[in-house]
């Protein structure tokens, strides 16, 4: 009888294990499982300690007993592998709860240990109010302090699971502080994506340390005492650790399987590693990224248990392979949705990939349908074919869905040219005729036909001291808030008044609006009047201001601060694009 | 200077008339609108009627006075096109405002008038208070007589306008009489995903008359009397006819143009008309289906706005083309959502087309976080390749993102293994790491693997004598509910009791449980111990329950009533397929 030994019982490992047993009533399966839970629920631990989850049964998926009841596993919980032996096909087990140790043969080894919570060099960082947020007894531990009382915590770490844990310590009413290394919240996003997530966190009571790092924490009559890298420094209960995982790796390093160069697990398309009797899957292997073709490391759930599943199909002899990681991934922040699929422009310009973007605010469904609000949705695409390399997407309702649907497009290689021909779900309650998904791809199908030339935040500083910058929004909306130096036309007056503008023909003109609709209507009239280098700002005012908010501050050089709240969405709701 | 004239000013027309702007400023473009308003949002008449409109001039999306402004368009209301002239190119326009008549030359002409409410040949049917919902004053006047105080009305028809507008007045606390051809509502729907829809209609007071018609309309003190094909009459206040619509087509038969076999005008891809100067975009035009390729008529705000575009493209010369319209959609009933976007069975079986099916019930999101419940999707498929042929969903939370995503993959030629490797955005409040799209994917993939045989619920009745049905619940789900005369061995029990059905090897074994998950382990063990004839019911108890209360109704041959509110979710929570 073969004997399949998996070292892990969540994601991947469980995954592989259950499906190994559909597939095979006679193989002999044993989990190897650490920690004393096997595929419970770490997506949901944020929600528990928050309240969102009341009941904690609620996470514990499935026990070891139901497990051996439908699938006929031997799942032991409690019991590390400390060693490996691949000339023996063998594993030498540390049981826990009879503090015992065994050697445990293998036919076949599954390495699905996942990943481990990084923990930055810094002084003082063992303190034992210093906790990670991993496993179940992470959350209980966490749980504890703030139900005892906790007043104050530090959440290191502004991605995923930190910021779930700020809105969760925040519904329970703590006060809490947010310090994150790079400059902006969700640095997986492009930072000028991060800006409403950012205010939306502060609007909820989070306090931002942005752009700095603890560099040291220190017991204050047992509290815990962080010191950041300004200088300031932060008394709080607890801290929660969130600056990122690395892959456990170590039992691999060991019997030298080969890595690769992200330090995750080296495998093939079959989820073998180097040695042909050991699998690998889940947070601890190196992907292919769909879209950039480079190692990388993604550790999210869906790929895990896909890659899991994958195994258990080798193991039987099937053929399946997998793929490649595109990163797709979301995160609730209070009322705020956000997410990416795909790659982002700080890692194309890392590469030194050739790329095209457009930005857009549409309505997550008809605006005159209540409950709605303007989503922020930036696409990324190949300047010679139009190929969607990477999505982003910030708003309240729908941003979700509009995520799923540009991940579908990019597995399926789609165009931004596909992206205009969808044909997706529309009644008022849940979209618009044309949903932001095709207006993105009209959009994007008119830059690269040459309909439209757009000019970007980013550029506003390289701006010459000749180029004209044309404002065709009304009055007020220019008393409100303006380019410092801009020229204001109306569109509507913009037929009329052309002639104005004609002795600045030869002078680059940069016309923006607040979404960029009026300013595309007067990008089109300009050039057909004989207008050469003009370019319409791409996302509008909405997306320059989000853009100089985050990186220079409310009221750097020359950009005066502007409301969101106040953004004019009449243009958008009038018309497509 | 080219003159464009174009015929309606709603969806096709006014995106060909706002996109031929963009593209040049020369041209003149004349829209004839016949009605009132132009560019309303028509998706929203019954909301403002209900009530989640408040504000009528929402709906009101545009003027004339803003198009002629913003997009220099010269838009003429309640001006109808009365005859063409294809020699001399010219419209023969009545200006109701005026009075008048005029002659209007066209270098181009447009045909976008979309689509007329059908009126069944039913005596008493030209009555004052027998209404259509297709404009703003259609709307009007139901919300006057709502308002004035009106108990009871009726709906003819129960696709997708005849439900909105049945919600809406029950909104208004009226006494709502549905009557529908079908028996079932949402025709679009196969009968048995219609079932949950109709009854949460029953649980919010809509009275449904399904399978019969009106045969007479009469007049009763100002009040009007509707009679059915069962004899039973119904007095009500008025009575809104949402029975389909057709394509308004006088005008082109007037002149000679092709029509297709559906009555709709043939166009070829460009939306070229069968002379060459007359354009047709929207609910007027012949489609080809994307998944059959048969030619159909879609009315759907969607494509009508692409194909004015497209329109609006040829005109300037562009390339850009039409292929297949998918007929995605999606319904707002009460609390719940359902749609549908590709082909449907019934469809599948008039064309005497090959298909495979699977049924699934996931929760909108992962189970342990609140705010969700199971959504029953159908998947449809190409039994030689896996293509996705099309998808029905009804449920509470995340169907229409799920049904985007589906049109998504067919509008991509997608097969059912593509599904399994999609990577969907996951966080618990909107989704599960095993995404309800990614699980359907499994289903079908396992079935045209030979990894599973399912047996369906229309299958029921032509079981032999000798069939084992086999319950593979526990002893108080089967005390519940269960198949008359069906063996009881729960899974937990299968491995140890599986000689006990030994002796039965030799007849068919029909297996289920309630959501159909236990049931496939069920099946995976009874093949492996050498089982053969062996399947595992589709969609369980749930979907038969579906079918059987639609077709049969309560208490029908042999099917007891099961309520669907204790349906047992539990496995499914479990773990995956």
């Amino acid at each position: 009888m073969k004997r399949v030994v998996i070292i892990g019982g969540v994601a991947a490992g469980m995954s592989a294990a259950a499906r190994l047993r559909r597939l095979d009533e006679e193989v002999s399966i044993v989990v190897l499982e650490r920690d004393r839970y096997v595929s419970y629920a770490n997506c949901g631990l944020p929600y528990h300690i928050g309240g969102a989850i009341p009941d904690r049964e609620q996470l514990l998926v499935v026990t070891p007993e139901h497990l051996r009841a439908t699938l006929n596993l031997d799942v032991r919980t409690e019991h590390e592998v400390i060693a490996i032996d691949r000339e023996a096909q063998t594993v030498e087990v540390h049981d826990h709860q009879r503090g015992s140790r065994y050697t445990e043969a293998y036919d076949i080894l599954v390495l699905a240990q996942g990943a481990a919570p990084l923990r930055p060099p810094v002084p003082g960082i063992d303190h034992p109010r210093v906790f990670t947020l991993r496993s179940m007894p992470d959350m209980d531990a966490i749980k504890a302090i703030v139900d005892g009382g906790a007043e104050r915590a530090i959440v290191v770490g502004g991605s995923y699971i930190g910021v779930e844990v700020a809105e969760a310590l925040r519904e329970r009413q703590l006060d809490v502080h947010l310090i994150e290394l790079q400059d902006q919240v969700m640095p997986l996003l492009d930072i000028e994506m991060a800006t409403d997530l950012r205010y939306h966190m502060e609007l909820h009571g989070v306090t931002l340390h942005l752009g700095t790092a603890a560099t040291s924490c220190a017991d204050v009559d047992g509290r815990i005492a962080v010191t950041l890298r300004t200088g300031e420094t932060i008394v709080a209960d607890f801290v929660v650790l969130a600056a990122g995982v690395r892959p456990i790796t170590s039992l691999a390093q060991q019997i030298g399987l080969a890595l690769g160069t992200t330090g995750g697990i080296k495998v093939d398309a079959t989820m073998r590693t180097s040695d042909p009797h050991i699998y690998a899957a889940g947070d601890m292997v190196e992907v292919i990224d769909t879209v950039t073709g480079e190692p990388t490391l993604v550790a999210l759930a869906g790929p895990a248990n896909r890659q899991g599943r994958i195994v258990a199909d080798q193991i039987c002899g099937r053929d399946s392979t997998y793929t490649t990681t595109q990163g797709t991934a979301v995160v609730k922040i209070f009322a705020m949705t956000g997410g990416a699929t795909g790659t982002s422009e700080k890692t194309l310009r890392r590469l030194g990939r050739a790329y095209r973007k457009v930005y857009l605010h549409p309505a997550g469904h008809a605006s005159y349908y209540p409950g709605t609000a303007p989503m922020h949705i930036k696409l990324l695409f190949a300047p010679e074919d139009g190929r969607v390399l990477g999505a982003q997407i910030v708003g309240y309702d729908g941003v979700d869905k509009r995520l799923d649907v540009l991940a579908t497009a990019i597995r399926a290689g789609m165009t931004v040219f596909d992206l205009e021909r969808l044909e997706l779900a529309y009644a008022p309650p849940y979209g618009s005729a044309k949903d932001p998904v095709n207006m993105a791809g009209f959009l994007a199908a008119n830059l690269l036909r040459g309909d439209v030339a757009f000019w970007y935040p980013d550029e506003y500083e390289q701006q010459s001291a000749t180029t004209v910058f044309l404002d065709v929004r009304g009055p007020q909306e220019y008393a409100q808030w303006h380019i410092p130096g801009a020229v204001n036309i109306p569109l509507t007056e913009l037929r009329s008044r052309v002639e104005e503008l004609r002795p600045l023909n030869a002078k680059p003109m940069r016309i923006y609006c607040m979404v960029g609709f009026r300013s595309y209507l007067a990008y089109r009239i300009l050039r057909q009047h004989g207008f050469e280098d003009v370019a319409t700002l791409a996302g509008g005012g909405r997306t320059f201001t989000s853009f100089y908010r985050t990186t220079l501050a409310t009221g750097a050089p020359g950009i005066p601060f502007v409301s969101h709240a106040e953004e004019d969405l009449a243009a958008q709701m009038l018309l497509d694009q």
